[in-house]
Order: C-alpha cells, then sequence, then structure tokens
C-alpha cells in the first residue's frame, strides 16, 4: 500500500473519532512503517497531531531522534509545529495532499523551508489531494 | 519562586543529563504550575523540547488542549516547533531568557508571530538572559 494510501486511511479513522481529519506515515529505509493520525481531542492534547505521533513512533523503534533517509507522507499541508519537527527529525522527503489555507506552513501561510536555517526535506504536494480535501471537507460541513 | 527561576532550574537538570540545556515553567491561572525540560537524548524524540513537555503536562492536567490565559516561562527563544505548539496551546504570555541565534523563532531566525495567521502571545524576552546563555555557553563549551 502506498504511503499516502496509508495516510489518508489513518486521516480517516482520525475523522470517525471526531477529529480533524489528517493522518501520517512514515516510511523508514529499513522498510518499516509507522502511522499517526490526529488526536488532539481524544488526548487533550495540542501537540497531538498526526505527523508527531508517526515522528515519534519512529524515533522510539529506531532509537535515534534523527530519523535519516525517512519519507513522511501526510495528508495535509503540516502547520508550524510540525514542520518544524520535520526538520529536527532531519526528514528526508516529505509528501503531502491538501495544501492547508489557514495554518500550512510549507507553501500557505509560511514556507519555514525556504529557509537556510532550517534542515529542508525534498518535498511533493499534490498526492491524493483531493481525497484528503474531501474528508476535510467532510469534517467541517458537519460541524456547521 | 518566579517562573523564570523555575525555568532555569529545569534548564539546569537539563545540562546535568547531557541535555542541551533549556528549561520551561507553565503557569496556569488556577495557580498551578508544570515544569519541563529538554529531554530529545533521554528520550530519542525530536519533539521533547521544554516548551512541548511543560505544555503537555498543563493541557493533561487541565483536560483541555486550550491553555487559555497561560503563562510559559522559558529559558531560550523557542524554536519553529515549540512556538507553534505554544499557539496552537492558545498561550496568553510567553515569557524568554535568552534569544537563540541559529534555530529562534520568534525574532532570531523566524518571527513566526508576527503573522496575523496565527495566535500571538504577549511576548517579554531578555528575563535572566545571562543565567540561560551561561548554561548554555557550558554545555556547547563542554562538548568542544
Amino acid at each position: 500500500m502506498a504511503g499516502m494510501q496509508r495516510a489518508l486511511r489513518a486521516a480517516k479513522r482520525a475523522l470517525q473519532a471526531g477529529e480533524v481529519p489528517v493522518g501520517a506515515a512514515l516510511w523508514l529505509p529499513d522498510g518499516r512503517w509507522f502511522v499517526g493520525r490526529n488526536r488532539v481531542r481524544a488526548r487533550r492534547d495540542p501537540t497531538a497531531h498526526a505527523e508527531m505521533e508517526a515522528i515519534r513512533k519512529a524515533a522510539r523503534a529506531l532509537g535515534n531522534e534523527r530519523l535519516a533517509g525517512a519519507v513522511l507522507f501526510v495528508s495535509v499541508e503540516p502547520c508550524c509545529m510540525c514542520a518544524g519537527a520535520i526538520a529536527l527529525a532531519r526528514i528526508a522527503r516529505l509528501v503531502y495532499g491538501a495544501p492547508e489555507p489557514k495554518t500550512g506552513a510549507v507553501e500557505s501561510r509560511f514556507a519555514l523551508f525556504a529557509s537556510a536555517q532550517i534542515h529542508r526535506p525534498a518535498i511533493t504536494a499534490g498526492i491524493l489531494e483531493d481525497e484528503a480535501r474531501a474528508l476535510m471537507r467532510a469534517f467541517f460541513e458537519a460541524r456547521r
């Protein structure tokens, strides 16, 4: 199963749990996968974003806070916090689906990785974007 | 004990543990304090910064991912990840000691809170700056 499909499956589980539907899947060069989903409400934790969960799981499993060669798939453009964590973890490649116009820190509101002062992953955007966007729309329309 | 002194005490413990010496202390309006220190190496967790630990502890104790009225004291200027978490947690006031020229996201390398798109705490910098800087210098000189 491709990485973005894993991330979208996690995003769907977040939606079912009443969370903003964002999912992440992290691939390590040894072949292992680590999946995370947004759990901010369930955990009462403002830092419990999908990317953070996947990064923390992978670092714990690897026994190293730097994830050399890792590829992170996220259904939606990461926020400032998650983009910062991606840099700290030395993620090699970031692949995401839909841009996040209000909080996106890669291209939409901030361009954190445009700075030479921060580790910059290779970036691919727009993968399965429609599916990611449909999940976000379903969540926000249900709340109105 | 004042907030920055709590943060500096936590930073000293981080130094003793061989971590980059950054400490944080979070005050909630109900009078409770939550302390965090950098534990990146011990936990093998790139997200285990002092501010993150203090914010996560406080949100768990409060049962709310938004920390209305909270004041966060940090010995060193927060990075992108932590500044993002500060915004997500709706911290009311951020007080920090020394600027961090390489990674600081408040004034030094990025000015995240200058954006109208993100929750912006009131900010006070330079409190007990010399003490915070001395800890950082001790850590990096010992590594040479």
